[in-house]
């Protein structure tokens, strides 16, 4: 394999320049030449190739975003944009391709490695949502962004005693909102995959205020409910007053943690290995502290549990 | 003066602990006691009294809310509540009192000093809108609170190629909103004081993005609109997506700035020699990089004016 | 059992409070007595003791350091010391107790447990050179505190284009200095389990210098030499101008990551379950995702080795 | 005038970036063209030049470093170097110059502003010694980076019950020792304006240690002494253990504060407002929240004091 192709796709999320850069690195050492899609499938489409070397990924571990760019492509959803993009690779002289992105952009990735290009996918979300892997690039970040917006309202709610609605991330997934909201120490945490009970929230508010603690947060996934709704229905409840923030997309943003880097740099590193030794249809996984690449099949067949545990932990140090 | 009381009043802002530590070291100085009045003129209808000596403020400095806690109340604004709060703190001795808070809070100390309490007010809030200083304490953590927020929108903006509307605190001053879309580098920045024209924005976004500039952020203080008015509005004007983030309080937490810290301990510990020297119906500010006590009639017939140069400076530097 | 206690003990890192935190929650859900013993095994003989409850953690989770202190003891490591501390928690109606430190702490704790107290380890230290758990908690955070270090001296190295030489802890182990220096981007990583080459360094150096790379930062763990003299050496043999920054005690501090809370509250809670299931003389580990009890014995039987497939990424990625 | 250039020099500060940022875009609303020279006046003798846009500057408000590059410049120290300089500036057909940097930096200004050339100097250093202005560019940022490594210092001092001896920078200038000291809450602080006496900074350990304060920490700005001589007397003097960070140049560097990024861009727009009102031989100072043009010869004949004021608080916030 004398050249091969990366991109970023679908949300962006800090980490995936750490993996670009990696991946580069890697190649640089086997000699083989590296071209960047900027844009996503979009960009691919469009033929937007750039060759990328040592100086390309300079200062790059740091920073938050994709230097290659993101976006949604409705043409390469069809069967024509697909052969269109593909034809681009072969047009180039591209043998293998990487797709850093979630679980969206590896359905795209599969359909390439089934038209014959070598193709191997990087799970790239802040969500950690992707079957097959412990974590995902992004996710660390995400969570310690979260963590960090609590330590803020954790100020004001004691000061004030008041209760705080802090919606975060996760349309069908709980995982951002389980794991910040057990480590922001939140009272009370709703996510998608447990049916919650705003009854057993009230009850708990109510205990917690009699028994003299000043602040309550409620973290909630956006899936469950807006935090609008919630803030509005607790205050119904329990009479107690109400605030809401909303982080929004400043939970994709921000410098990579360490975990996140070192991630992503592990796994971008070794999908341009599994590439070069003739790996293809699979997706680089991080399991039990190893780098492992996992047939898009399966990661497909997956799922990706939360962690009951946990959620139970939280219930206890809720108290 | 052998005692005086303190206490933090209206919405917390961070330094406000930093103040108190400063005022307790002061005092302490002078061989004076105070006495910490928790939650605010609430508490002070209830006689919440605490001794504080240099232990009560040890690590205190860089912490965000109250120690002291703060709450609204209802009952102080009436005569009778205020000759009740009067007559709490000639019963235990008290000779002096300094009130942390904003302007609703300077009413109130106001009141007493006209009963012949000596009184003395301290700037603490977030929003800058007291006359007759600079800045007050918490308006820098503030700022940068939300200019962090801003750089981390911008990684995924930049990526994305999308517009950001980012809902900032401000529900009559644009002060929070000016200066951190200013050095945060909005593209637009929706204040109060100031028409606003959606037009101008939206011209500005096409304008921005035809010359490549791949990501823009509009700042709007909570006064002119809501985000989520905003973004519809941007949207179907200009057919770009859009994205919101409402920071909500966390604007209000997080450990103090350098700024805010030196602010607060500046006015703070000035407060107590005010009191000292004889002084009362006076509100603590800085001027010019100075500390003077200004008279509270002065502060109420004041008024708080943006700074037009600034926002004009950053209409050519959202180019 | 109906009454325990817990104690921080060796170097404090942050994490400690949470995992203290979770304990206690635990504990009060089993309607077990908690004793918190300050400043370590010299507090334990001097039985310093409080009783602990909810509101004794509230509002730790964030927090560095640890609310119970630190202590070195002597006295602690005789025969005679042992028997009087344990003596000590027999009079107190002690019947089980948590440690959480690093491996010096173990020999402590297992020291006890051999002498009839029920006694449990939490791996707590920056260093995550504690056999039998892939991390301690601490470590991650110690491990951003470097990265957030070396982003800042990047931008002056960048501006300089000169080379910067950062001292970070670990004395017998380079686990701090190859994880942060692989996140962190360093162009050398020096540790002591691997024999350095200096020569190899500064030729790194003069290559990445011809090829147009403008700043080089050497990150090297204490154990292997004072940053200044590796700087002088440098410098000596390149002509290189280099700079120094040694970052000491301060990677010990601050806020934990959201992975040190959560890790530590994991540990923390179920070193009492294991406590009440009648396990003595083990340490908690996280191996694989999980948590475990490892007995003592075979944590000073084992030893933590550095990833070296690390060491080889950092060599491919400093290109 | 129809084309200027501009240039950082000397030691980089956070938020020159802003204020070349800002210097662009106020250019190119006078439809004025503007040039940066790379490498400081070591750039100006190669006429390193390339010309800029409002694209050159885009996203670069936030970062530390300076996009340009510094240098030292031994040859424009020479009569010669000057005359080449200036040639290069009129070959490229440049009436007006906008030098970034400190009194240093300055002093090459006014000898081409001697020679003829149109410059003006706008002052970012870290240090805030430059005369005639109340703060410099990167000041606020590198105080607020000192008070964030007290804060962490803080949590392992208190757990410890340690001193700690910090060493900022400041050769000849304590600034930055004496506000963030103030702001962090220092035991102690060294400077260089004001003799220092160890047998005081002892007493008031060993006072402290006496009332129950349990860490310590001593600010010492390098121009005193070393902090490891600083740590070794006073474990001499006194028997307490103490622990050492030398920041060095981590101070320098990071993502501007909002102070510093405002600052930065109004002295910055307005250099360029200056330079085209005719402006020559200045620098662009901010006096009492106001940004003023002060001749460079004032400038040189001032000095810029510490507030004594502020030392005295310190010693009172010390207790």
């Amino acid at each position: 394999m004398r050249k091969i192709a990366i991109m970023t796709s679908g949300g962006d999320a800090p980490g995936m320049n750490a993996a670009l850069r990696a991946a580069v690195h890697q190649a640089v050492v086997h000699e083989v030449q590296v071209i960047g899609i900027s844009h996503g499938y979009e960009g691919l489409l469009r033929s937007a190739f750039t060759p990328m070397n040592l100086s390309s990924v300079d200062d790059i571990i740091q920073r938050g975003g994709t230097i290659l760019r993101s976006a949604r492509s409705q043409r390469f959803c069809s069967k024509e944009g697909q052969e269109e993009a593909i034809a681009n690779l072969w047009a180039e002289g591209i043998e293998g391709l990487i797709v850093i992105g979630g679980e969206g952009s590896y359905r795209g990735a599969q359909a390439l490695a089934g038209m014959g290009m070598a193709t191997v996918g990087v799970p790239g979300t802040i969500d950690n949502d992707i079957p097959g892997t412990d974590y995902t690039i992004g996710f660390d970040t995400a969570v310690n962004t979260v963590v960090e917006a609590m330590n803020k309202i954790r100020d004001t709610a004691t000061a004030h005693e008041r209760t705080f609605v802090l919606e975060v991330m996760g349309r069908a997934s709980g995982h951002i909102a389980l794991t910040a909201g057990l480590a922001g120490g939140a009272e009370s945490i709703l996510i998608p995959e447990i049916p919650n009970n705003l009854d057993d929230v009230c009850r708990r508010l109510k205990w917690s205020s009699e028994r003299g603690k000043v602040h309550s947060i409620i973290v909630v996934a956006e899936g469950v409910a807006s935090a609008y709704t919630i803030a509005e229905e607790v205050k119904k409840r329990t009479g107690f007053e109400t605030r809401v923030t909303v982080l929004g997309h400043l939970q994709r943003g921000g410098t990579p943690t360490a975990f996140d880097r070192l991630l992503a740099s592990r796994l971008g590193s070794q999908a341009v290995e599994v590439l070069l030794e003739g790996g293809t249809g699979v997706a680089m996984s991080y399991v039990n502290g190893e780098v492992r690449a996992v047939p898009f099949d399966k990661v497909f067949a997956g799922s990706k549990e939360i962690d009951r545990s946990l959620y139970n932990l939280a219930t206890v140090l809720a108290m």
